[in-house]
C-alpha cells in the first residue's frame, strides 16, 4: 500500500480538502450496501462520528471484502470527497484497503444490535468500542484535564498522597489490606495476633481511604494543593452508587476558612459543568439522547443558579415542617440519606444547595469546632439527582482543641503523631473538601450505574480485567 | 485585624504597586535584626523566594514578637515598598500582625542551620517547608501538569487502568496482595490452599504493577490513550532507585508502529524538559547549585542531541570492543545494567540513546516478535546518569504468535483471556511505552535518591506518614 499519513476521522470530517489523498485506519461499526458498493462505517475513537468508507466491490472482490464486517480493522487510502448524504458532510472513497484485524461475526460480541449495559459490563475490554462508553471515556479524559488545569491556573500544586498506609484515622470506611504475608502459613506472635513485623513495611498497612491528612501537609507547606488519585472501600455494597475502587480529588488549602471553601467548591463545579458542555458537546448530545433527556436542563441548572448556602439545622427544619414522607426518618443529628438532600434541592429551594456546621457526632475529628461545643464548620455540596457531591470542612487548626477530640473519640494518637505535629508546628487555619470523581462523572454523563463511568469497575466479587 | 485580601508571595515579589496595602500570610524562615527592627523571611509556597517584613520592634513589642520564631506561621497587614537590601526588589512594612501558629525552638526540628536528606526523610510531614522539598515538589506539580498537556494537545484520552487486579501476566515483578480476609484466621480449603471464594473479590487479588494490559484495550477503542497512576513492587530493595509505590505514565496507541513510538518517546521526554526549563527556572536553579552543579547541561544535553538508534545487537557489539571493564560481563544474551546503559550514552555516543530489538528470553510476553525468531519489537530509551528512563514496545498483534509465546512460557490464559480476545477482534498494530515518573523527577531535579521526589516515600519497613 501507498505510505500517506494517517488522518484521524475527528479531522477527517472537519476537512474541506475534497480531492485530496487521505488514509483513514479504524474499525467498523456497520457495513451495509448492494452488489455494486459497500458503505463502511469507520470509527477510531477520536470521536462519536463514524466516517464512510465508499467501496467499489467489483474492485476490490467479494471473497477480499468478505471480512469486512462489524468489529474487522481496516487501513483505507481514498479520496475525500463530499458527501451525497445527508447525515455526513464528508466520506472516502476507498482505493487500497488493507485489512488489519478480522472479527468473526459467529462470535464478536458487539454486534450491529443495541446491548444492555448489563451485558456490555460483562465484556468492558471491548466496551470502549461502543457508542455510549466511546462517550463515557472521551468525557472522563475531558473532566480530568479540566481538574488539571482548573488547579494549575489558580496556583494549586497537585500532590500525590500515599495509597498504601498505616493510618486509618479517617475513620472513613473499611479498608483492604495490603500484605506481603504467606497467606497459607500467616505469621503469628505467642499471643496469637499476626507479627507485621514480619510483613513488606514491617506493620499492618491498607489501601488509602483519602489522602487528605497528607494532603493537609502539603498544604500547609506548598500552600495549595490537590490530590487526585485512587481511593478505596472495602463495603460490601452492591449498589449502583459504590465502588471499591474510585478516584478522588481533594484540594486543601492553606488560609481558607469555610467561607473560602464553599467559594472554591462552587467555583470549581461550575468550571467543570461548562467545561463539559463547550469540550464534550456531541458525546453528551448522544447521551442525553439516549439515556437522559433532562441531562442538560440539570447541567443548565447548575450552571445558571448561585448554590444556597444554609445550616444543616435550618436544613432538618425545613425537612421537619415540609410535610414530606421520608423513608427515613428525619431529625437534628441524624446524618442525610440521599432522599433528604434531593428534597432540599430538587422541591424545596430549587437550586443546588450547600449545607454547613454540621453535628460533631456525624462527622470526622478533624473538623474545625464550632464555639457552640455541638456542631462542626462541615460543608455538603448537596446536587440534583446525585444528592452529596462534595464534602468538606475548614479543619480544626487548635492543637489542643484538636487533641480533646482525638481522646474523646478514644482514637489512637500513634498512627497520626506527623498530623498532630503539623497544628503544633505553625498551625495555620485551612479548608478543603473531596469530590468523587466518579460522582461527578455521573452527573455529566446522566449514567445511573457508577460501574457504567470507570474502565474496569471493582465491586465484591469482580476484579476482572 | 483589617480585611485585606491575601497576596501570595510570588505576585508580590513582582509587584510594583510600592505604597500599597497588603495582606501576606506565610511560615517564618528565619528572623534576625537589632534592638529596634526585625526582619523576618516569610515563605508561603508559592515560590522559592521569601518576602522581607520588616518590623519595629517598639510597634509591637518585644513580648508579643517572641514567638515569631522560625517555622512560626503569621498574618501581616503592611505597606509594600521597594526595598533597600540587594537580595530582594520589594519588602512589606508590617502595619498589623497576627500570629497563626507557633514553632518551639526547642522542639521545631527545621532549624535554620542545613539538615541532611536522610534526616528530612524522618520528618517527611516537615520537609516540604524546606527549599529543597519545595522546589522538588513545585517542578514535580509542574511535570505531572506538562504530561497531561502534551497528551491532550496530541488527542490523547487520560485512561484510568484498575489499581486493584487478578492479573498477574505481566511478570514485572513481585506483587502486594489486596484482601479483607482476617489473617489471624485465614480461610482454608481441604487442600489446605486458602479459599479465596470468602475474600472480596471471591479471588485473589494484587496491587498493579503496570495499567499496560487494560491501556492496550483503550487504545484499541479510542485510539490513543495514556495511563498516569500509581503502581506498585513489592521487591525488597532497599536502594535509591527503588519504591514500592512509585507512579507511572503508559501511553499505548493503536497504528503506531516501533518508530512511531520511538518517535514519541524522544519527542515527549524533550517537551517535558523543555517544559521544566521554562516553568521551573528558579527551583531548578536552586537544585542545581545545592546539589548538581551539572545539572542544567545534563538537561540541555538531551534537549539538543538527537536520540541514536541502535540495535541491542549493535549496542553489545560496541559493548564488548569497548575494552572497557564493566562489574558485570556483558554478551548477547544478558540484560544491560545501568553501568552498560551510560557507557553507551556517556562515553561511546555521547548522546541520549534508543536501543531496540531485544532478544525475546530477556522481554516480556507481548512485545513483537521479529522474523528473526530470537528478538522482539522492544525499545529502551537510555539517558546519562539515570540508564533506562523509558521501556516500550512495538506490541503482538497476531493472535497465533501471542498465543504461541504464551504456550511457550507456560502462562495461564485465564486471567489475561480479555486481553487475548483483543487479537481476536479487529487487532491492529499499536505500541507504547512506560516512564516511571519518579525516575523522570531524579533527572530533571538531579536528586540522587528516589526518596527525596515523592512525598511519602514507600519502601521496606517503612509506610509512615
Amino acid at each position: 500500500m501507498k505510505q500517506i499519513k494517517r488522518t484521524k476521522i475527528a479531522d477527517a470530517l472537519k476537512s474541506t480538502d475534497f480531492g485530496s489523498e487521505i488514509n483513514i485506519k479504524g474499525w467498523v461499526r456497520t457495513r451495509r450496501g448492494n452488489k455494486n458498493v459497500s458503505f463502511v462505517a469507520l470509527n477510531d475513537g477520536s470521536t462519536i462520528n463514524n466516517l464512510q468508507i465508499v467501496i467499489e466491490n467489483a474492485k476490490f472482490g467479494d471473497e477480499f471484502l468478505k471480512p469486512i464486517t462489524t468489529g474487522a480493522c481496516i487501513n483505507v487510502n481514498g479520496v475525500l470527497v463530499q458527501s451525497q448524504g445527508r447525515e455526513q458532510s464528508v466520506e472516502v472513497q476507498a482505493v487500497e484497503i488493507e485489512i488489519y484485524g478480522t472479527a468473526d461475526p459467529a462470535t464478536y460480541p458487539l454486534q450491529k444490535k443495541g446491548h444492555s449495559l448489563e451485558f456490555l459490563r460483562e465484556i468492558a475490554h471491548l466496551r470502549p468500542r461502543t457508542n455510549t462508553f466511546g462517550a463515557v471515556f472521551r468525557i472522563r479524559h475531558h473532566m480530568s484535564y479540566a481538574i488539571h488545569n482548573y488547579f494549575h491556573e489558580r496556583g494549586f500544586y497537585y500532590f500525590h498522597t500515599p495509597i498504601i498506609t498505616a493510618s486509618d484515622a479517617e475513620g472513613a470506611g473499611a479498608m483492604f489490606e495490603v500484605t506481603t504475608l504467606d497467606l497459607t502459613n500467616v505469621p503469628k506472635k505467642e499471643d496469637g495476633t499476626v507479627d507485621y513485623s514480619q510483613d513488606f513495611f514491617g506493620r499492618q498497612t491498607n489501601l488509602t481511604v483519602s489522602g487528605q491528612l497528607e494532603g493537609e501537609l502539603g498544604a500547609m507547606s506548598l500552600g495549595a494543593i490537590y490530590t487526585f488519585g485512587p481511593t478505596f472501600r472495602a463495603e460490601n455494597s452492591n449498589t449502583p452508587r459504590h465502588l471499591a475502587e474510585f478516584w478522588m480529588i481533594e484540594p486543601e488549602v492553606a488560609f481558607n476558612d469555610i467561607t473560602d471553601n464553599m467559594d472554591l467548591a462552587e467555583d470549581f463545579l461550575k468550571y467543570l459543568i461548562r467545561y463539559a458542555l463547550e469540550n464534550c458537546k456531541e458525546d453528551i448530545d448522544f447521551l442525553a439522547k439516549m439515556y437522559d433527556n433532562e441531562l442538560l436542563d440539570r447541567l443548565q441548572f447548575v450552571l445558571n443558579n448561585k448554590f444556597v448556602r444554609l445550616t444543616y439545622t435550618e436544613g432538618i427544619d425545613i425537612l421537619e415542617k415540609s410535610g414530606h414522607k421520608f423513608e427515613y426518618p428525619v431529625h437534628w443529628g441524624t446524618d442525610l440519606q440521599a432522599e433528604h438532600e434531593r428534597y432540599l434541592v430538587e422541591k424545596h429551594f430549587k437550586c443546588p444547595v450547600i449545607l454547613t456546621d454540621y453535628p460533631k457526632e456525624i462527622k470526622s475529628f478533624y473538623m474545625k469546632q464550632n464555639d457552640d461545643g455541638k456542631t462542626v464548620r462541615a460543608m455538603d455540596v448537596l446536587f440534583p439527582k446525585i444528592g452529596e457531591i462534595i464534602g468538606g470542612s475548614e479543619r480544626e487548626a487548635d492543637y489542643d482543641k484538636l487533641m480533646k477530640r482525638v481522646q474523646e473519640l478514644g482514637m489512637s494518637t500513634e498512627p497520626i503523631w506527623w498530623y498532630l505535629e503539623s497544628r503544633k508546628f505553625g498551625t495555620a487555619p485551612h479548608s478543603g473538601f473531596g469530590l468523587g470523581f466518579e460522582r461527578l462523572m455521573l452527573f455529566v454523563t446522566g449514567m445511573t450505574n457508577i460501574r457504567d463511568v470507570i474502565p474496569f469497575p471493582r465491586t465484591p466479587n469482580n476484579a476482572d480485567f
